[in-house]
């Protein structure tokens, strides 16, 4: 009889990822599925789809569902939405024994990038927020309040700026910009469409309907046009906007009495970019980030947060094991 | 036997004017109703609102609805949503029989403040928009463009901004606002709620929670609030940068060889306010505005259309005609 294995679940709101961990920090298995967020895919959904990539993940590990122990699954909302029976009951009734808790998606970002149990993350993908890590536990949270409210500097704030801007030009009431010609083509419209009754481009109305088919949030999906554009003003200015925005963010969960690694995720922060780097320089300003680190996505965390559940000792090695191990997994 | 009167409605989103106009701008008969468009309030509910208030219109000009002659009905989205049979069906259900013409009703704003056939009009109440008019007609229109895309410095923009710098306050991204106090009373919201697991302000998720229950167009019952806290400094930045946003809206429908009114419409520009003083100083200082004229709504100018539809020589005498006689009526 094997030990079973502990489970860690990063379920995010386009895709799921899950493995099984050893207490050493030795991964056995990984999965990837679709949307595991009960909020955004609601609960039978992410259910199905954390269920398929546990299934991938023990499947890959050749471990029969029980002998795949309990863990934790990472999640957006996990603050409020604080009930399991979604995917606990999924996962029983597909064979597997062990409890799952719930941790901040926020968390399990951090911990991908840090063993340390204190410090930063700030993570900007189609939301933005941020955090402090005190003792291995979120002590201060700000923004991600959504994109009506704030979400201040994520792709959907530079996708929505990025609309705007293109269709303020269009629409005469400012000057011409890069990004129009960009969004046009995004949407696949005609550019020579003509003049319409009211004296404006044809392809305004074309663009207008286009964009009001779209649920707000997916307005996202335009904020590479603003990193592809850096050389046109108005694109700059959005970049510049969001970066200051993010910065503010930081500021939002400092203290001057923690200092720490300070964890960037999320498409508009994991990789290199004009914005990225800005709140690098700015955050590191405070004196209070030892070292930056930027990660893709929060499985590891979530790896380090179900070893930490077992009472696991996570340091520099295990820590180490856990991403080299998991490195030749995907 | 009575000659018909003509007929003329301002079909807006929350409320219906009517207005029985005789050839030489004698006003015969007001009538009131709810929200008449279409667009907005569904083509079953606007139409009963227009036939409402044109029944009531009739009413009080002492009239039977087979002595109410045809006219013009002003909405926004008349350029789009050209078919009349929502309301041209019920009109001659109740026994009206005339035709019905559809109208720009920021053209009915533009003629509330002016029979002269060039000129200027801005409106901003829930959007905002604004309109050059040369020879009676819309020449060019800039903005109407709806909250997502665009209403810069409406009331929607207005009201979203409040929310959102309130919120920023709260959250700790921004200094304190008296916009946050006013917000939280506006909502009937418990100002102590301690703190929550995040270490933010309890309030702070029921603010969150009350606003995303609305639907974003209603963020605009929110813009009061920041005229009046006018002396708080992030208010008026608000406000400082709507009145930008509309005298930027001004310049691009102006036009170096027209000179005319401007006339200046909607909850936020209809009013004395440091909104409405900034964009006439803006708009006077392009040397094209002859005159500024502010109006509550687009009735009178919708009697102007009707009876230029119906060949009549709008001059001066028949525009006071119907300012004055229409002014004893409400």
């Amino acid at each position: 009889m094997t030990m079973p294995a502990f489970l860690a679940v990063d379920a995010g709101g386009t895709s799921t990822r899950a493995v099984l961990v050893e207490p050493d920090g030795t991964c056995l298995g990984y999965g990837v599925a679709g949307g595991g967020n009960p909020i955004s895919a609601g609960p039978e959904r992410a259910a199905s789809a954390v269920v398929a990539a546990v299934r991938s993940a023990a499947s890959a590990a050749r471990r029969s569902p029980n002998d795949v122990g309990g863990g934790i699954l990472a999640m957006a909302g996990s603050g409020v939405h604080t009930d399991t029976a979604w995917v606990s009951n999924a996962l029983t009734a597909a064979g597997f024994v062990g409890d799952i808790e719930l941790r901040s998606d926020l968390l399990a970002t951090f911990f991908a990038g840090t063993y340390e149990p204190e410090g930063y993350a700030l993570v900007a993908g189609t939301g933005a927020a941020g955090i402090r890590v005190k003792n291995g536990v979120v002590d201060r949270a700000a923004d991600g309040l959504g994109w009506l409210l704030a979400d201040v500097g994520s792709g959907f704030w530079i996708g929505h700026r990025v609309v705007r801007e293109a269709v303020a030009a269009l629409d005469g009431r400012a000057k011409p910009t890069a990004l129009t010609t960009l969004l046009v083509e995004a949407l696949e419209l005609e550019t020579e469409s003509g003049t319409d009754a009211d004296g404006r481009p044809g392809v305004l109305r074309l663009v207008t309907d286009a964009v009001y088919r779209m649920r707000p949030v997916e307005l996202s999906r335009f904020a590479p046009l603003a990193f592809r554009a850096a050389g046109d003003d108005a694109a700059r200015a959005i970049l510049t906007d969001a970066a200051a925005a993010l910065a503010r963010l930081f500021g939002a969960v400092a203290s001057p009495d923690l200092t720490g690694p300070l964890v960037l995720g999320g498409s508009i922060l994991a990789q290199e970019s004009v914005v990225a780097d800005a709140v690098v320089t700015a955050a590191s300003a405070s004196g209070l980030v030892s070292e930056t680190r930027q990660v893709p996505d929060g499985v590891i965390g979530a790896a380090v947060l179900t070893l930490r559940s077992a009472g696991v000792d996570v340091d520099a090695d295990v820590f180490e094991r856990i991403r080299d191990s998991l490195g030749r997994l995907r």
